[in-house]
């Protein structure tokens, strides 16, 4: 969470003089983004009438081939309304430009704030932006494989070992011996599919009281099951802040926001029970390797990998909390 | 240059509801301050008309009887002309607030980027800022004693002990013993004193081309010789980026932007050479600090002591710069 790259005043003018948004007012590198650095700008304007951007560097994690995908979804969710940035192309028309080996968008700063603690109002307004956003996507034509799919979980949990999941909790091997097969073994594959934003916590999410005026970091987005962002986004949002406790109100009404725009299939809902478990064991496997992997002097605060092992739990325990 | 408090958005509208600003709408960590954390705030604005603010949580080494001085200056100085951002005083009249054990103050959002390669009519203009602030402060009223003058030098300096400069540069003891005691011997006390900044680097001056559209930063601002504060900017602006080259031309249009509103007096122009070399020591002393006690985690950038080390030697070389 923080600006991994130093941009002098004199070059960020020079660079933001390659898009049509007018002169540079203000730069402040802003605390946000684990993988790459983000500026909020502001600038004199143009015809466009915007003024305040969001500057993106991608530092690490991203292949770039994929950025294309990331951009231009932003742009056709944002041209059939969903409430995401749009892309600002630079004066070529180009979606990214690069600086040295590192590449460099331009989005539309949105207003709101990322809550803490949820109302059922806002988780509803959230299920409801994430129905919107799968069907705007229905017509978007390039698609990505999920790099963040079982296989990778596994990957992952191999890669921590037994030694290093049992320096985090002495449960947590154990968890994943139980679960992950399971899981894996039962995986669905024959439900729709669409784009999916693979990672809408509360964080990813710019709200006005109860509207939601931005999703935002799309990173994670690929085509996968669809059913599967929706067991992400309840894993994220459906308990209450220090993460032990199943909150079932903002449950029913993030389902319930959800359905006003995309009912689930009756074999969509029967899987949830399994993919939030897939879900929370994700968050688990990606938390659990950073936590043995992030170096004591970066700049990006770990996160603990139990919150999730215990929403894998939760699930395991609880199937008919999607009944 | 990070954030260290996390404020969620519930909590921080609920903070920013004890001024007189309107709604949050948006809230921004910025990576600026080293011993604070500072939130870029936009709201929907009161009958002050402003809508944007820079939120400031004092983290580590401040001393809360300092912060009266500190943010009463700024309304003294903003109520003078002066480009600095105002205080925003919440529905109680006070200056700040406190949120727990940390004191939190809202002041002014001001537009401009701090530039990285100075032009000279940049340098003439950051000169007649300085003199303008100098003149300004003339009847506050407040005093504050300079916490980073001589003495602490010394102390900082006996604190890295030998072996900790050796570690930073072979040259750095050498350095000090030669000029530390003799500086310190030279030291002038009959010129005129005043308000002064301190601390006032490229980073702590918002522009827009050559024009100053903010002095910020102030936590380092005392009474002291006002000719000092011309010194420590000189130091902070007359060398190119790399830190290396004296730029004559830099020099000659600080000072003649300096004197364009605040004619030096003759024993004040003689002394600029000692001061600049004080100066200069000054902020070798508190990067030598910081370099041998910043821990491998702290989420703040070292910076080179020898950059100032050298400027020393410069300084001490060269004393017909200022003639």
């Amino acid at each position: 969470m923080a600006v991994y790259t130093q941009i002098g005043a004199e070059d960020m003018a020079a660079l933001i003089a390659e898009f049509d948004v007018g002169q540079l007012v203000s730069a402040k590198g802003i605390a946000e983004g684990v993988s790459n650095s983000n500026w909020l700008l502001e600038t004199t304007g143009s015809a466009s009438a915007a003024t305040r951007f969001i500057l993106t560097m991608y530092e690490f994690r991203i292949d770039l081939d994929d950025l294309p995908y990331f951009l231009s979804l932003l742009d056709h969710l944002a041209a059939k309304g969903c409430p995401v940035p749009r892309t600002i192309h630079d004066r070529d028309g180009a979606l990214y430009r690069m600086r040295g080996d590192k590449a460099l968008a331009l989005i539309e700063f949105l207003p709101g704030v990322s809550v803490s603690d949820p109302t059922p109002e806002q988780a509803r307004s959230v299920g409801a932006a994430l129905a919107q956003l799968h069907a705007a996507a229905a017509d978007f034509t390039p698609t990505r494989a999920n790099g963040m799919g079982l296989a990778e979980w596994q990957r992952l949990f191999d890669a921590c070992g037994a030694d290093g999941l049992a320096i985090i909790d002495p449960q947590l091997a154990g968890l994943v011996a139980e679960h992950l097969p399971r899981i894996a073994a039962a995986w669905p594959s024959d439900l729709p599919h669409s784009v999916i934003h693979a990672d809408l916590f509360p964080d990813n999410v710019l709200m006005l009281g109860d509207k939601v005026t931005g999703l935002i970091d799309f990173y994670f987005a690929c085509n996968d099951l669809t059913a599967y962002d929706v067991a992400v986004t309840h894993a994220a949002w459906c308990f209450d802040s220090s993460g032990q406790t199943f909150r079932a109100d903002l449950s029913a009404a993030l389902l319930e926001g959800y359905e006003s725009v995309r009912p689930l299939l009756p074999e969509e809902r029967a899987a949830l029970p399994l993919l939030a478990q897939g879900a929370a064991l994700r968050f688990t496997s990606t938390r659990a390797y950073d936590w043995l992997n992030t170096p004591a002097d970066a700049l990006v605060m770990r996160k603990d990998p139990m919150a999730f092992a215990r929403r894998l739990q939760f699930y395991a325990s609880n199937p008919d909390v999607f009944a």
